[in-house]
Formats: C-alpha cells, structure tokens, sequence
C-alpha cells in the first residue's frame, strides 16, 4: 500500500513544481511588463526575476510571447470565475448580466492601475483570441442572447456582436478614477443595450 | 543670393532626411509587431528592418519603447485628420458626433487588419495617454458637450467619461467580420449616449 502510493505522491509533488515555476514565470512577467512595458521583454529578464534558469524557463515556455499567452489565459480563468460568482442563478438574465458587467467593470479598474494598461489591452482584441478569451465572451454573449429572448433588450444586433461591444466599453474602466465613474460606465454600457425607440433621436431630430 | 539660399536648402534637405529615416523606422516597427507581436521588439530588429544603422536609429529613439510612442502618435495624429473631416461644420453636433465615431470605427475595423490587433490596443489605454490619444478625446469630448447642450444625449454622465466610452467601446470594430457589422456597433455605442428613460427598464422589469 505504500510503496504503491509513492508513485502518486512523486507525481503531485512533481506537478505541484511544474505549477509553483509556471507561476512564478507569469508573475515575474506581470512585473516586469508593470515597470517596462511589453517591449523589449525578453526571456532572460523573466528567468531572472522568477528566479529560475534561462534553461529551466524554456522548458516551459517557447518564447516571451508564450508567457504572455499563459498569463492571459490564468488571469481571464481568474476573472470568469469572479464573473460567474457574481451572476445568481435565480435571477433573470439580465440582473445577471447587469452584476457580471459590473464585476467585469470593476476588474478593469483595479488591473489597471496594478498590471499597467498594456496587459490589460491585450484581455480584448480579436487577434489574441484563445480559449479563455473565448469562453468570457461566450459567457456575456450566453447572457445577452437570454435576456433578449426575455424582451429585456434589443434583439436587431448579435448577441456576439453585443457581448463584444460590452466587453471592449468595459476596458474604459481602466481609465476612469473613481468607483462611481465605474458605475456610470456600467450604466451607459447597458443603455446601449437597451431596443432603440420607435423614431431614433438623431435622425428625427436633424433629418 | 544664390549664396544665401544655400544654407536653407541644406537645411531643409536634412529635414526631409531626418523625416525619412523617422519614418523608415516607424514603418518597419509596424511591420515587426505585425509579424511577431510587441514582445521581444528590439532596436537591432527596427534598424534592419528600416535600413538603417543600429547606431542611427539611436540618434532618433532613445530605445524600443520610443519608437511604438512615436509610432502612435503618428497614427492618432493621422486618424484626428481624418475624423475632422468626416464632420461637417454645417451639421448640427450630434450629426458631426455621429459621422466622427463612424469614421473612428471604420479606422479601428481596418487598422486591426492591416497591423495586427496589438498595436491598436496601445491607441487607447491611461497609462499611454499621451498628446495625440489626448486630443483624440479631446475632439470627442467637445462634439458630446456640444451635443448634450442641444438636448441631443444624455447630461447625467461627464461628457469626457462618455468620450472614453464611446472610443473604448469602438475599439470592438477590430473584431467584426462586415462593414455591416461596425455600422451596428456604431448605433449601440451610440444608443449609449441616449438619455436613459424615465422609468429604467432593468429595475422595472425585475425589481
């Protein structure tokens, strides 16, 4: 009995390493694209600062960019899980939606003053679209589609279309200073959600 | 005379170089992110790429970092000209406001095509607000002002959060796959800026 348990407890121990360097690697990088910026970040000053060799890094990573990826898809799996938390079940879709945007928001805010706007840009462009980045999307877009089927908003735009455009408002929040600006932004986000009136107000006004 | 003219001639013929090789080099660096992304961007690359010696390209730019803000400011300076133009000063301020963020969407929908989605996220983030990207919002801010003092849009938010909003919320453009669909993202950006009815519709309907 033990002797068949050490394999297993080798492998954990094995695995929980493999993940403490992972993890230092995206950490050291965070930091070093804080007081740098994403240029010029090179795989020797990540080693360096997550305290590890140059070698044993490649290891896990093939290149800078790599750790970038990795980096985007732990903060986004982090961010979806905080947005899904935030959605209760028993209410409609679009309370839930409203809470999941104002979390959204609200982690826009707060990673931009720690991570520096830079990290933060590349959570939302369709070039570096992955997995997670998918899956955030798909979540607003699961959302907005119920709530339009619920007559909650409008129904003349994607529901894709929309979850992009929420989440691309949201990055605002990075620039704002203050919680109630945050709160404005999530408002005027969803007003544009809201089914245009019977005459629109542009065309009606100057046409 | 002759002799007078010399010195201005020699001097305009060093401008127009030094605006060449400044040039040559912001070229190249959207051409190198493009291909590999801002990660691991180095002055060596940007000086080949461009045609120049490694040693020259430092007399322009201090380092990597320098040339994407140059680079940036070029665009943003490119795009204001442009969203200036689309506005025609006979139009009232929301028309004005309306052919600006359609000219700015459109600007995004092709700029992400042509260099790539991580670049054009740099355009619009705090911690690279710069002079360009300030008057950027700047015209924004202005045109919503103006169009708010009409009673055109909404007067509960401050017209610089609403400019923040609208050229976040844009940015989506460089996701969608049809001119169609950056005209739909346009009307939602837009309906945001609607002032919000009476009765809120979310809380109406499930409070």
């Amino acid at each position: 009995m033990y002797a068949r348990d050490v394999p297993k407890l080798w492998t954990e121990t094995i695995d929980a390493h493999r993940a403490a360097v992972r993890d230092a690697a995206l950490d050291a990088m965070a930091a070093l694209v804080a007081e740098q910026g994403l240029v010029s970040l090179t795989m020797s000053q990540i080693a360096e600062k997550a305290g590890v060799g140059r070698a044993t890094l490649y290891k896990y990573f093939p290149d800078a960019q790599a750790v970038l990826t990795a980096w985007h898809e732990r903060q986004i799996t982090a961010h979806l899980d905080r947005l899904t938390a935030a959605a209760d079940p028993a209410e409609p879709a679009f309370v839930r939606l409203q809470a999941a945007l104002q979390t959204f928001a609200q982690i826009q805010h707060h990673s931009a003053r720690h991570h520096g706007g830079e990290l933060a840009t590349l959570l939302h462009r369709g070039e570096h679209v992955d997995r997670a980045q998918q899956r955030l999307r798909e979540f607003v877009r699961k959302l907005i589609a119920e709530a339009a089927e619920d007559g909650d908003l409008r129904h003349d735009v994607p529901a894709d279309e929309l979850a992009g455009y929420c989440l691309h408002a949201l990055t605002a929040a990075g620039t704002l200073g203050s919680p109630d600006a945050v709160h404005r932004l999530v408002a005027v986000t969803l007003a544009g959600l809201n089914a245009p009136a019977p005459l629109d107000r542009g065309g009606a006004a100057h046409d």
